[in-house]
């Protein structure tokens, strides 16, 4: 095993050129650890000329990067050029069916097409890796499919979207709306131009539904998560959550309930006693809830050039030494579906902020209409009471059924008094 | 590769029948990831008539538990006898010796012996693995040896040891003193009968010394951990620790400084902003600091029947899967002798109560000591001023050197106005 690791890289954005430095700087202990060195041979990205601050010259070139998946001179192809299809997507399957292995930090693409890759990896004997695709800075992706193996998962959940975690950190130290730091955030490089992807909550729906996978056994199931951003959330909600001991954070979250997998994405009133509300910034951080483990927490950078490169690595080193598991943990034959369990019957707390227009008589309105519901009210607050103008009002409930809550509000928002939809935000209790 | 992993349990304490029952809870799911079974075919322990809660009667006895060292029917020795030396050390020898793998979850003898057994196991080709050594909740030798293989580890630091994370929790919930919550802590099984390797810090050197081997490439050096306990802090610490906004835990620590590795273990002051002042009770959490991926944090049980248990489970299920890698991350002929950074010349800021007789000029006296040690205060608080009568005043330093603070401070234990022994806690900057 003193022959090198061969690979060929695709995509020299931030994270590929990470990769080159993280080489070019340990590739010796690196050596030492995988138990032979790992050499870039061919490199391939659109923009041959372009400075990208490390020495590609080294490299054979590559303008097509499917050529490095046919390429017999490669042993593994590192997938850095992103996309759920289109090159990525051929790239990953011309390497997987000719045996040749692929790393990749393509969540989308394993979000979206990871059942059927994991066929093609375990029909040809390739190794498909992606522990750069979620949260690179923690290897969660081994810890789930080889550090807990033995356990059963019960529930993952986490904060999986940093520029989220840091939009809302920043809003809560600042009182700054989102707009106004979502933009600060596009320009110090924490969010994309287009932050769809992020702040609607898909980037951390498509890294939970790879984790519930790995956790439970069970096929991806993407399409399963619900999903909701974090554009509605105002600075009136984080002080309110302040004020009740929580914080407001992103939160993944995949359960086994007794009707299915229960997977949803969307903000949540965090109590402050658990520990994943400190966790501020870019940072991510994944709970896995295993029945011998019970919580094994894990927190750290969920992205950026050295953290995504560090994963890839990870990946690249277990290549090397022979080091091999199931693409999702368990072999792609032996996933089981994934059975829903709708959001409908998801049950928790809930935070609800109405705006009104303080007429007399609302919250006896709003009391009927919950207790109609067999909701049960937990505090109500209600503040700067302002005759003729539009004030907040805030409860929290008991525990409840999402579908009782959804019929509420719906109710509630009917009111004549009611100068705004309601806003809800889930409170977990972890 | 369907052929069962042959295991022989050596020690059926409250780990052992762990093991036993997540074999028994899940074979299933456990050889679908590990892509064979796994299965126990013979135990040793000191008392067989024991009753244990868990069914042993279809597994070989043994009366000695180095005959399943040397037992041709069996692949791999789970070593849960525990000590240094003593049978477990004879069986481990033997069976890496012949080849077969060895599991443990025993951190004195990794810590003591773990250069020569790593050696051992490389010559012979066999696996030495020891997750559940080191905070069995958290699988953080994974973490070091494979997830976080590319950096450069700068630090590695924590938590170490469940047991003083539970006694200091509980001193700072109900403000009562030591002994009282270490007599409670034994009562709930928290603490041994003898505290000793738990409160004196062995317990968290023993894993700080493994986690630094890891982590720097080096020779495991236990011997070289400065170690200090938490015998000595007192409710009244505690108490001006929270009015400072730090939490008192007991840190292990190994660093990398120009003079080599520096490895301690003390009751260190968190800043309450830093993650791990939150992790609390009878957890663990251990941080890396690597180059390229920043810090990644992990938390969990130390220690109990089902987090040691997933920890023996997980490097079960690699060995089954064949997934191998150097017992210390990097084979032993590679590894550097490790070279120590004397705890004299460690830096830091630092955290003083001293215990006077209320005379005018002692105020003055303290301050010139450490004026003329060049050591500059950031804070002093002396609070109910009683004439005659004995008083706390604490100190807090700007970072120094530890020479010159331990000076300043037996010129401080001389001067006559000081009642007792200066208590000195180390603040640390994370």
């Amino acid at each position: 095993m003193t022959e090198p690791l061969r690979v060929g890289l695709a995509g020299l954005g931030t994270v590929g050129v990470g990769v080159i430095k993280m080489l070019q700087a340990h590739g010796g202990t690196i050596a030492a650890r995988a138990g032979r060195p790992i050499e870039i041979v061919a490199v391939s990205a659109r923009n041959r000329g372009r400075n990208r601050g490390v020495d590609i010259s080294g490299y054979r070139w590559c303008d097509d990067p499917v050529e490095l998946a046919r390429d017999p001179e490669i042993d593994v192809v590192v997938e850095l050029i992103g996309g759920a299809d289109g090159p990525a997507r051929a790239l990953t399957e011309t390497a997987l069916k000719a045996g040749r292995g692929v790393i990749t930090a393509n969540k989308a693409m394993i979000a979206e097409h990871g059942n059927a890759l994991a066929r093609l990896a375990d029909a040809s004997g390739a190794t498909l890796a992606y522990e750069a695709a979620v949260a690179g800075g923690i290897p969660i992706v081994k810890a789930l499919r080889e550090g807990l193996a033995g356990n059963r998962i019960e529930r993952v959940y986490g904060i999986l979207n940093g520029t989220c975690n840091y939009i809302l950190t920043t809003m809560r130290a600042t009182g700054r709306p989102f707009a106004t730091v979502l933009d600060e955030a596009q320009q110090l490089g924490y969010a994309e131009a287009d932050p769809t992807f992020d702040v609607d909550g898909i980037d951390a729906a498509h890294k939970l539904s790879i984790l519930a996978s790995i956790a439970f056994g069970s096929e991806i199931d993407f399409a399963g998560v619900y999903v909701e951003g974090i554009r509605h959330v105002s600075p009136v909600d984080i002080a309110f959550a302040e004020e009740l001991n929580y914080r407001i954070k992103l939160i993944g979250s995949a359960r086994r309930t007794e009707q299915g997998i229960e997977q949803r994405v969307h903000p949540c009133m965090i109590p402050l006693a658990a520990p994943i509300a400190h966790v501020e910034g870019v940072f991510n951080a994944v709970v896995a809830q295993g029945d011998f483990v019970d919580d094994s927490i894990y927190t750290g950078r969920g992205a950026g050039e050295g953290p995504t490169a560090s994963a890839v690595l990870a990946d690249l080193i277990d290549l090397a030494a022979g080091r091999r598991a199931p693409t999702l943990g368990t072999p792609a034959s032996a996933l089981v579906p994934a059975r829903r369990s709708p959001m409908d019957s998801h049950t928790g707390a809930y935070y609800v902020r109405l705006t009104v227009r303080d007429q007399p008589g609302v919250i006896a309105a709003v009391s009927a209409i919950l207790r109609d519901a067999e909701i049960s009210m937990e505090a109500i607050i209600q503040r700067g009471r302002d005759p003729d103008n539009i004030v907040p009002v805030v409860m929290t409930t008991h525990v409840t059924e999402e579908s009782a809550m959804r019929q509420a509000l719906s109710q509630i928002d009917a009111l004549p008094a009611m100068a705004q939809p309601a806003c809800m935000i889930r409170i977990e209790a972890l």
